[in-house]
């Protein structure tokens, strides 16, 4: 992902470590499926290549950390410095990143090999006794490997949804889907007022989910579910895709100049859409939410349904002080769910799809990027962005917060993104 | 311009009368220097002929007023509808936006007898006792008219430095420059707390002014002075255009592909810095606002002065309550002038320079589009574009204001525009 | 047009005056039915500015003849020199290509104003007893000037092809059509053998048309007349435009990259081909000769009639020896006409349209470009280009032989390009 | 490779099966080198993935021989059908081209597999004697599979000199070069006059290569030696790349646009040239031949030296009764070859790099494309190349011979091309 990390609480060396291997883990499991081949070819220049995400979080751990701090440490190979650094312009030339799927050597056997070369160093160095700013600075690193965990998955969705095979990533027999429609979304009323918004400091978390501040809020209201496949049906029916009048000026025109008629991944076939998944292609769940969308077609989608996006206080707001419940708890996951109809209020707030919301991403009030490298930072990215909030199925669980900023440009569909409407109350 | 227009508080036919043939007269004086192909000839898509701008004004008189108000008002040229819509999905089609520069007939005489017959409709109308609606609708008229006189000009300033001859558009005799560095601007510290914002319902405002609302500002600093010349040419030779450390990520991109190195119409002559202006190219004035800076250079020079950009809301407050005194007062204007040094306070507000904020442009709260082809809308534009305020040495006098929200994507240098740094207080 | 000139053989002064003041005259006439407007605006970078082919064959005398060869003349306006020299690299540095439409002024009256004084200039320097050389070179410069003269018409018909006015460059009344199908061309078979090819030294020719030298042909056979809409119709609506396997794989990709269905201009209204022309728009005449069609398109057609296009040398072969008889005698041109059914032989060989041959446009055998900067040069342009044969419509009658090689590229669509079958024998 | 095949002369099934053997065999040898990463990716449009030049050539004889002549054969994978068509259009939809490189799946051991289903079935049918139209098919797709084993391997090193790693495909270890300079270039006289040109009949061809027919030359002089890397460097020390009157129009756009200044794979350091090769980074030695030049640089470079490129059938005539001796027997081959000194006559015909010449890729007089798919044809290529002749030191040794035509875009510089100058005598 974009953007790097911010200066936490101390947290201790042993939790550190327990965090660290289970990130490493996890990530390793994730290339386990992946020939050599699906781990090195790069789909589209915003999209990186599986191998890529594995080795340039190691990268990080071994320059930022090792390097800095670890006096005996090995480089494993001089050259890697050229190859998985992503563009920090403070440590040197890079690959330029439309060109990371040219690197067909190292093979991902040998990135196996350089993770398990690094994580040896890294739990050394953890055992050590370090200083507090490298626990801190490896627990950084864990952060950002998770982020990349998700975009991993996000960019082989999208390298296999360009092969006319459409091989499925994991598992590719077909998924139960829900059968009785939910009836409209209803409503929450929030009363507005000055709220706190920001990281509280507890914990972990980005630099620019900080400062905490205040903010005004006027009252609104909030749906108590994610937009559905089925009302995105409706939206097309009903010449979504075609009434200039519902859309920015910039989204009509990127309609227009890709052809867009349907979410990313959508495909009609024997008079059904089908979608791709990670499970290959998947006939489309009417009651699951819509994903795969741009900011500008939630944007279309809310005003022809008469509403709004919420901005990025309102939503987390509406989030504070409720439990991080969401589908992502499920061991079984890697697609968006069907609201639960049993469970009460606000639901679906965590583990289905990023929501966009109608805040740029922007700076908070007395924000200032790290000094150094790992500054390199969140703050670059503070222009041509929408903020998204939540976390999608591909979200690696313990890296979902209320007050976490995801952000992309009102363009991208590959994330697993999707709304949830409000309203002016 | 972008955008149209908002409904007013009713005015008297009267008063409009007046406002229409001034702004009718002043528009008809903005072409006179210009020859046929001047007027005829667009220089970039994002550009549009002088021509154009001339004719396009009229029809929106003709085809929003006339068409629906006046019942025995001969269409002077069925042909032109096409010709000179500019964006009104709902009103059909158009001559696609990059080739407005293929018009070359109707002529610059034609396109002014044109105006003629409009001219005199609406004013038979007005003088008919219309109904309040009418004259709000024509009041809108004038005002889009004004957005469209500034950039007549900026489009013709445009066009005239693509020509090696670097014609000028009026009075080409060198102007006399500034002799004295004034020294390091000030900083006047503000409060913050719950400030109103937005347009208060005295006379005319855009549709995206409103509506009015609270909003909550930190303790800031703002400069008491535009970023002069003197200052960017310094920035200019610390390697500022070759630091990446300073630049948004996607700035930094755009100087490399554009090979940006100075503002917009700079050029390195005999040891010295000229710019194109109104009246030809002109030496650089080091005391004179710098001009035509994109928001991704204006946002690279606050990070380099240890400074940021202000809000709009920030803005709007510091200007709340001050006086509509600018050097657009003067009749002799076209360029930005230097401060003057006895004035006391925040000065050069408005009249010189657009000023880039960091503000998204995005709606107020509760905002809504005006319903119909006039809405067709400021809220289109929400999305990929900064904020500006002020008001430029080519704004027209009554069309500035401390509500006005001026807009562009943060690539853009052909407007005049510039930046005031702020702090944190 | 591309390329310039090859030293003929030894004219006299009076002969060349003569010449001088009609090409002259000619040109002068070509722009009177202009608007400065017209004359300004440039609708692609393959094509040029009226005001700018009326200024650069002026040029040409001023910088080539004058500037060497008359000591005392006065240089019109020296920024002239920037503005108006093609693509001469050893002259210096000029306005690029596609920026020729950003020179709004000089207008186009001071563009007659300048071709007056170099006029008399030259007509001084004729009359004063010149070199031959001298001679020689200003007779290069007026079948230099004949072949900008096509070149303004072809641009001015692409221009207002742009506009959707469609205006008439002159007299737009309708013209009349032929009304009776012709029935299938007739083949003439021609012997082959070694042939003569090339020019033979009598009179002017341009470099790229020498030196004369031998040429095996294979016996073949050549249609009687051109192409005509009629059969491009049939070829229409036999999905010529839709069938891959009649076209080069080049041609195909274009195809669908322009969206190509008809010929350049053509548009169908009321079930009803019509086509833009100088005169306006105007129904497509069936037994007229196709044109505005490219290599790629006249190819897919002879491949789809079962025939092929004749070389340069079969089409030369078949010329040789016939009078220079064509519709571009006549003095109502600005179209091509149907073949005369009362003629005899070979018909259509001069004026109506330039005839696709299958050559590349290559060097003859010991071919060697002239000398300094007159020799930038045809040779200069051997790659990616076609030869055609003949004349069109708007050739100027003076201009046309059968040695004459004219070339564009496959994809080139805006001149008066049309084709002849050929065969095998 | 472009283009497939015309029918040969019948051979007997035992001398197709040894041959389809030893091709079967030479591609599986190619392929062993490559890791599965290596062989999916694509560098760029132009090129195509290893795999898919090993699956490509398998899905010929699948489709084109059992598919119509072995009744109860099993198909592989029918999904191979849209992923390995290259572009006969009459066989239906496939991969789009700049796509290639998204097929992750099959992995290079499947497509062995793929290879090994074929092969049985291939040799099964060769050996229950088949009717001659199927041993002549069986040919072509031998001929067609050595055309892709030089794309695969020119198409390997594109790939591997975009890593920054510039792997080597075998043996990295440096190569002795040459160290004497050989001084000039001879040239030998040729008297010209009418010759035979194209195949005659005897052994296999493909269609471009005939029919054979006459031509006249003009008497010429031929260089008996490639122009080496050493003449190279000395058009580069004269502003060679640097100097427009030396290019073609299109060449010195295309050297702008590109920012050529050396041949493709070069790279200065230490004061000195590298070059990327398939055994890795290379010193360049300066008396091998200059390869990955396009045609424009070998144009330019003829110009510098004041000769000019042969024609095809120069180049042919010269060769034709030459034995085809040539650097290409060498079994250790991969790159170009200095010329030996001892040799006497024209040298370095074969098996260093294809030689450039001046004529474009046409048709023979009576050249008719074959029917049906085998037939998408070379035919279909015939506008915008530039044809080459000789073969390199990547082409299998079979697939040499006097007559070949291979050709490419004049901008082209991935193959191993290279130049030997010519002069009118």
């Amino acid at each position: 992902m974009h953007g790097s990390l911010t200066a936490p609480q101390a947290s201790s060396s042993i939790d550190v470590l327990d965090l660290f291997r289970s990130v490493r883990t996890a990530s390793r499991a994730l290339g386990r499926p992946l020939s050599d081949a699906d781990a090195t070819v790069q789909s589209m220049p915003d999209a990186s290549p599986a191998k890529w995400h594995l080795a340039h979080t190691t990268w990080f751990f071994e320059t930022m950390v090792l390097g800095q701090h670890l006096s005996d440490h090995r480089i494993f190979d001089p050259s890697f410095n050229f190859l998985f650094n992503s563009y920090y312009e403070s440590i040197g030339e890079r690959q330029p990143r439309p060109k990371r799927g040219m690197i067909t050597r190292p093979s991902l056997d040998e990135i196996f090999d350089y993770r398990a070369h690094v994580d040896a160093a890294v739990e050394r160095l953890l055992m050590s006794d370090p200083a507090p700013e490298v626990i801190t600075l490896i627990e950084l690193g864990c952060h950002h490997e998770q982020q990349h965990q998700e975009l991993l998955l996000t960019d082989i969705l999208h390298l296999f949804a360009q092969s006319p095979l459409r091989p499925a990533y994991r598992d590719p027999s077909p998924v139960a889907v829900s059968a009785v429609d939910q009836g409209p979304a209803g409503f929450s009323a929030l009363e507005g007022g000055i709220v706190e918004i920001g990281f509280d400091g507890q914990g972990f978390s980005f630099d620019c989910e900080g400062p905490r501040h205040r903010a005004l809020l006027e009252p609104f209201e909030l749906a108590d579910r994610l937009v559905t496949n089925r009302e995105w049906m409706e939206f097309m029916a009903d010449d979504g895709y075609r009434n200039p009048l519902l859309w920015l000026s910039a989204g009509w025109a990127t309609v227009g100049a890709e052809g867009w008629t349907a979410p990313l991944y959508w495909r009609e076939r024997d008079g059904q859409y089908w979608t791709m998944t990670l499970r290959g292609e998947q006939p489309v769940d009417p009651d699951a939410p819509v994903t795969h969308v741009s900011y500008y077609e939630a944007d279309a989608f809310a005003t022809w349904a008469g509403r709004r996006l919420p901005s990025e206080f309102e939503w987390e707001h509406a989030a504070a002080g409720k439990p991080l419940i969401g589908n992502f708890a499920d061991s079984d996951r890697l697609r968006p769910r069907a609201a639960s109809p049993e469970e009460a209020g606000i639901r679906q707030m965590y583990g289905d799809v990023w929501e966009w919301t109608r805040s740029a991403f922007l700076p908070y009030p007395r924000f200032k990027p790290v000094e150094g490298a790992v500054g390199e930072y969140n703050g670059k990215f503070m222009s041509g962005q929408f903020v998204l909030r939540g976390g999608s199925c591909v979200t690696p669980p313990g890296h979902i917060r209320p007050t976490y900023r995801n952000f992309f440009p009102p363009d991208a569909r590959w994330q697993f993104s999707g709304l949830r409407l409000a309203e002016d109350a």
